[in-house]
């Protein structure tokens, strides 16, 4: 018999993925019975509410994951490494925020407004990944359009924000604008280079061949997502000392021409995506007005001046659209259909 | 009779490019037997040395440029537009850091390291233009591509920093991070969005199409400087929340295949360019780590997956290399082998 509410855990509970996770779940009225949430020992005991539930946090260590429906990982690769299949193991349905698992061809990776019908194979191994934002804003701006005209080549610049790092990354940023503000010089402890009033193109270890890990990332789940396993897709992702959104620019090719007025008109309905691109302002959308938004904006769409090539700018609220909010849809889905 | 030493003015010459200007001619000993400051009333009577000599800024509105052998302008499109003509119809040669005449096809646009033959053309107007820094970064690196293999594609997806607007900008910047890291709320005044903290697509009005003028005079000044009038430049221009350096991200496809290292070997020694791609730290160049190099810095050259096609990452100082260097270099030609 289907159930009506779920044990439901968060692991990283107290990071900013993990937090927005909690807080969406109870703007979107998910299903609670009882909610357990996990952290490291500097935050385990704090009460956190959502909705009627108060939960403590309880240390990661001391998880069972017995008789708990769904866990939501928000708390990086090395701990989903660890922990992720002892979830499993206890019968949890796993919706990882981590990338860890995304290249793996049984575990499936979902945009809800994208691919959900991939679903399905969740059971194979208990585990859903919910992609990079990056992953998030293309997939959905770029469906319709591959639908109506056959994308045949993306390239894509990121400007991403230290939230990509977690709270470790805010606090750099912090601390070396305030330094240099005062006129000292600042020390990189996170980041390999000064991020405060600098560009770092380098999100991820840099692999053999020149490309960094989260590019190669974001390359491979693209093409999982428009299920074209030989679609071009050259990313360069960078930080920016930007707190919380990120901006891509991209430049599309499609094998039957796309004019912008179409795909503005296409952008209009897509799920998902919200057009930005007024001739009034704001004329296009920036990391800072995109926080807290729940859709992918897009804008700035223009035709490029050769070929079946179109220009565009999308930016997406990193932490809550880009992972909570699709790691929730993500749930809904599950409960809707599976669980 | 060639001279040896020349009458020198310098309008803008308290801005950022201008006093920059003065400094690299100072440093680079350019026989100047005079040097004529102009700028507004701001700092209009400010004292300025230049190695041996002392000027004392003087009111454009004073400025007649009898007898001025060269005028550096970088008091941007609407003082250009007002003074230029003067200047050249007292015979002075002009070398103009703003793109007003970047478009006319009778006024040439140079880069010395890549197009130093176009040079002659100066005397049709008595101008030369010095275009924006990221045509010296892009045409600096591609010469050498172009010439070997045949570029065919270029997309580039900048991330300025707000000196390209001037001291303004660096006014805005400076005020609104302090107002944030305050708890304050924030005004904008030149950009039409806030810049702390966030990324703004736009760089120049935006036209009917979409591109930006900044994206439009871009493409058009690189297709001049490669003389390639019909090669695809794909552009997307931001300011990023940076106050000097510029970083460029670039992907370009070739008639004929480039490997990465290839490609590598050919930049190590392309004039104006410094390789910055070592398996060692730092790895590849940043915008705060360009500042006061007189290079344009490339690194991340890589294989793209598919395809002729290379990505890279350049970085540039706009105000020194990007502008001011530039201007100088061409002055230096100009001496040598025409005035």
């Amino acid at each position: 018999m289907k159930k009506s509410v779920y044990s439901v855990a968060v692991v990283g509970a107290t990071g900013l993925v993990g937090a927005e996770i909690v807080s969406v779940l109870e703007e979107r009225r998910f299903p609670i019975a009882d909610l357990q949430l996990y952290a490291s020992h500097r935050s385990a005991g704090d009460e956190v509410r959502c909705g009627e539930l108060t939960a403590r946090v309880d240390l990661l260590e001391r998880a069972r994951f017995e008789g708990t429906d769904l866990a939501f990982f928000a708390a990086g690769e090395e701990v989903s490494a660890e922990w992720v299949e002892r979830a499993t193991q206890a019968g949890t349905v796993v919706i990882d925020t981590s990338q860890l698992l995304a290249d793996e061809a049984d575990v499936p990776l979902i945009v809800p407004e994208v691919n959900t019908a991939d679903l399905g194979s969740y059971a194979d191994r208990l585990v859903v990944v919910s992609p990079d934002a990056p992953v998030v804003a293309l997939a959905a701006v770029l469906k319709p359009l591959h639908e109506a005209a056959g994308v045949t080549r993306v390239v894509c610049s990121s400007f991403e924000p230290v939230t990509h790092a977690g709270r470790a990354g805010v606090d750099e940023l912090q601390r070396q604008t305030v330094e240099l503000m005062n006129g000292r010089s600042v020390e990189n402890d996170l980041f390999a280079h000064r991020i405060a009033f600098n560009v770092l193109p380098q999100i991820g270890e840099l692999l053999a061949g020149g490309a960094s890990r989260g590019e190669r990332q974001v390359a491979a789940a693209l093409r999982r997502l428009l299920a074209d396993p030989s679609l071009p897709v050259s990313i360069t992702r960078s930080y920016v000392p930007v707190f919380y959104g990120a901006a891509l620019s991209v430049n599309v090719e499609t094998a039957a021409k796309v004019t912008a007025a179409h795909a503005r008109e296409m952008l209009r309905t897509a799920p998902g995506v919200l057009l930005q691109d007024d001739a009034s302002s704001p004329q296009y959308p920036t990391p800072a007005e995109v926080v807290a938004q729940d859709a992918t904006l897009v804008g700035r769409v223009r035709d490029d001046e050769w070929g079946n090539v179109l220009d565009m700018w999308m930016a997406i609220d990193n932490i809550r659209r880009g992972a909570a909010v699709n790691a929730v849809q993500i749930a809904e889905l599950l409960i809707r259909d599976y669980l």
